[in-house]
């Protein structure tokens, strides 16, 4: 294990989140907010302190990283950066407990958006700027990030595809361009400039700049953070509407848009994956519309709530304007079911991604088939490419993995004592990064009610999810740590 | 397509299933039931003609199969031999629509013992005797049954590995002895040498005659039909420890028995799968024990129920002595991950299967191995043998149908609008062939408050169950009735 090239990745990403508490802190010293100040002040002196230590640790590293040890770097870094980026919310004494802080700062890097606080319009609005600030950051991944503004050559430059590969979701990365900075950068650029374009759109239906800012942060990252206690269902129509479009838009595979850049617009319109999550879209909000019949006045009142709620669960983003958990049992199926397949590879989105449901449906295709010609070698393709082998046999592990996690994870949250379709709701949540669950924890409760047990098993499903399990599997593998 | 050769195995089946409905008959008569009598005679008519028809087709029909066409004649033979066997629930007016008696009869056959009857004891002695009979015989296969009584060269001499895959559970069917028609026979003698023994410890309690045979074909084919309203409950301790004992020896793959009759002791306690079927077991009991304090009045009666749903639960019998739907949540959590796990595979009972279960986590393994060793080449082996490469891609293949298919029918059957704990463990429930569900579907409740559309799913999911998924999907599949 390279530790020193970790080390100085870890400080370096530190450094980056201490950069990023500053708005925040700005933010409570112009509200006059001191105590507020100074937790964020502490929280951000505690962060510097481990960077420098780490720095200082980090000399003369050498350079080079295996697979391995960039998958053990992400899942330390997520670790770390969340339990310092934590600090303000508990030194504020605005969650008074140190899990519950964790619980909140992972949901909000992780753009899961499950939280543990009641209500969320008595807390200072710096609390409220980093809590949803953590989704912008956690969505495209600090790594990209670091990655992004990394000067050629300089500390950062060691950064290898393993680190972007294992940040970055769905089941193939693909490089817009043959460099990884370059590609890095062009993904922040769109990033940002889509998220300008959202708080531009809010800002036109008169929501304040600061609700804007924070709403964006919550739809950019598909993370689903609110700062009313009613999420988005007091905003107008057209402000709703406007989340509905770029949650949908921010659960699109970024390489999509840079296709639209370079004017390959047929290409985009041809992506599989592309098609599927806006048939999968169409079709839930389409059977959800006549699901509802008569459960709120007008047909336009349905479909928004229907395509509102459709597109927060399938983008994993989780905001609401309705109380989906009054909904009938097939509406809620609906969306249990969206809930396991989530966004698009390459998007800011969680879930199992529709890009990996295409191949497993593939390669369950190829199964048949195979059973029906013996003889015929059958290539899986994609966007009329083959797929390289290597990445169904990843697909289906994810699909194992996956299975064993929420099974594991929901037998052990059960002991609280809450009902079947909570507990379960709950793991399908957190895992997929999504944000309100069914019961207990549907769109107007929230986690506060689970032991602190279940809180820290939820906390791993969360990262487990964002990181897309392996890294995390991996951290937790004894052989990772061999001496050999 | 060979359809002369399928029609000759179906019209053989069909006879078998007229000759097994002879003691029904039997029994209708000695107990002076004209009305029932009656029904199974047509019952046997229809199936005799059909049988005839199809065996007057089948003349000249060339000899060989191809597995596409081995799975499609599976396929078709359980459909078949369900339409015309629940006849005489139907032609008796003692269920009186066809819909409920054909999920009646796919339930028995496929071992599944989900029942849309509100009560059992009303019913004719006959009518209870076929459906537990349906479980013995479904348990191990109807097919496996002609192999085994077919002489050798003779009209089922046809047979081939093909068949007796399709209808075997398990990720692979281990030859027990060279020739498929000796394995077949072997199987067929120690799966009525268990019954008879089970029938035996039965009647040592007591048990009536008529009683102990449902009881014993119930759990020999871990089915879970009963004959009493409330399952086993009402019965003595003994009788459900004898119950507990056996559910678990069912559920053990059948090559382990074969293992002791040549003393190989030391292979069968070496067996991987087995060991961590009894892990589970034992595990689950244990927890379940815990969770339960104070439930019941004894600690005797706590592990007696928990021992007895698990073991009910695994191997996917649905016998219940408790309600287990009023225990706590977390050892309804246990009970709805047992559920998916299932027995071993080789058993008659259904499930992912152990062996299954196995396979996934070792190709987990593998898959966190090659990051961690990319250039190692990792075989994966199987009590020291190493396992087929096709054999882990069908796995997870497997899985893959698996989750597709519960989703799909989750939300499918949702459109009934019972809660989603009742519509997620009823799939899993049918899907898995185990029974009892929880809330509407509950042990003490039964399937009869669905719709006609969600039962039909439910048949669907049952057989699709039982026969391992892929014979369904291949009768489903398009380019199988391709004409090249």
């Amino acid at each position: 294990m390279n530790y020193r090239m970790m080390s100085r990745f870890i400080s370096l990403i530190l450094l980056v989140e201490v950069i990023f508490m500053l708005p925040a802190l700005a933010l409570a010293l112009w509200d006059h907010n001191m105590v507020v100040a100074l937790a964020f002040l502490e929280g951000m002196g505690a962060t510097l302190l481990v960077s420098v230590i780490l720095h200082a640790f980090s000399r003369k590293a050498r350079k080079g990283f295996f697979a391995k040890e960039g998958l053990v770097c992400v899942a330390i870094s997520w670790i770390v950066m969340s339990l310092l980026g934590c600090l303000p919310f508990f030194l504020s004494g605005e969650i008074p407990n140190y899990v519950d802080a964790l619980f909140e700062i992972v949901s909000g890097f992780t753009t899961t958006g499950a939280s543990i606080l009641p209500e969320v319009e008595s807390h200072s609005r710096a609390v409220l700027y980093w809590r949803s600030f953590s989704h912008w950051l956690g969505g495209m991944g600090v790594l990209v990030f670091l990655l992004a503004i990394a000067p050629s050559g300089g500390a950062a430059g060691g950064f290898t595809m393993h680190l972007l590969r294992a940040e970055s979701p769905g089941p193939n990365v693909g490089k817009l361009v043959p460099r990884m900075r370059e590609t890095a950068k062009i993904l922040y650029i769109m990033y940002i400039l889509l998220t300008v374009v959202d708080i531009f759109f809010l800002l036109l239906g008169n929501m304040p700049l600061f609700d804007a800012i924070c709403t964006a942060f919550g739809t950019a990252g598909t993370g689903g953070f609110g700062i009313k206690n009613d999420s988005i269902a007091s905003y107008s129509p057209y402000i709703q509407n406007v989340c509905t479009v770029f949650m949908l838009l921010f659960g699109v595979n970024f390489s999509c848009y840079y296709l639209l850049l370079m004017r390959q617009v047929r290409n985009v319109f041809k992506d599989e994956e592309l098609r599927l999550y806006f048939c999968i879209v169409a079709g839930s909000i389409l059977l959800i519309t006549l699901n509802l019949r008569g459960f709120y006045g007008t047909v336009e009142e349905t479909v928004r709530h229907a395509a509102f709620q459709v597109s927060s669960i399938i983008t994993t983003t989780g905001y609401a304007t309705a109380d989906f958990d009054l909904w009938p049992s097939f509406s809620k199926a609906i969306l249990l079911g969206l809930m396991v397949v989530g966004a698009c590879a390459g998007s800011t989105g969680g879930g199992l991604k529709c890009g990996r449901v295409l191949l497993l449906m593939k390669s369950l295709r190829r199964n048949i088939g195979r059973v029906l010609n013996p003889q015929k070698v059958q290539v899986i393709r994609n966007n009329n490419q083959a797929v390289d082998e290597k990445i169904l046999d990843n697909t289906n592990a994810y699909l194992a993995a996956y299975v064993i996690i929420v099974l594991f994870s929901f037998i052990a949250i059960s002991i609280d004592g809450f009902s079947t379709t909570t507990n379960f709701s709950a793991v399908l949540s957190c895992f997929n990064n999504i944000g309100p669950g069914l019961e207990a924890v549907g769109p107007t409760c929230n986690f506060g009610g689970y032991s602190i047990f279940s809180k820290l098993i939820l906390i791993i499903d969360m990262l487990a999810g964002r990181l897309e399990i392996f890294p995390i599997l991996i951290l937790a593998s004894r052989s990772t740590w061999k001496h050999r």
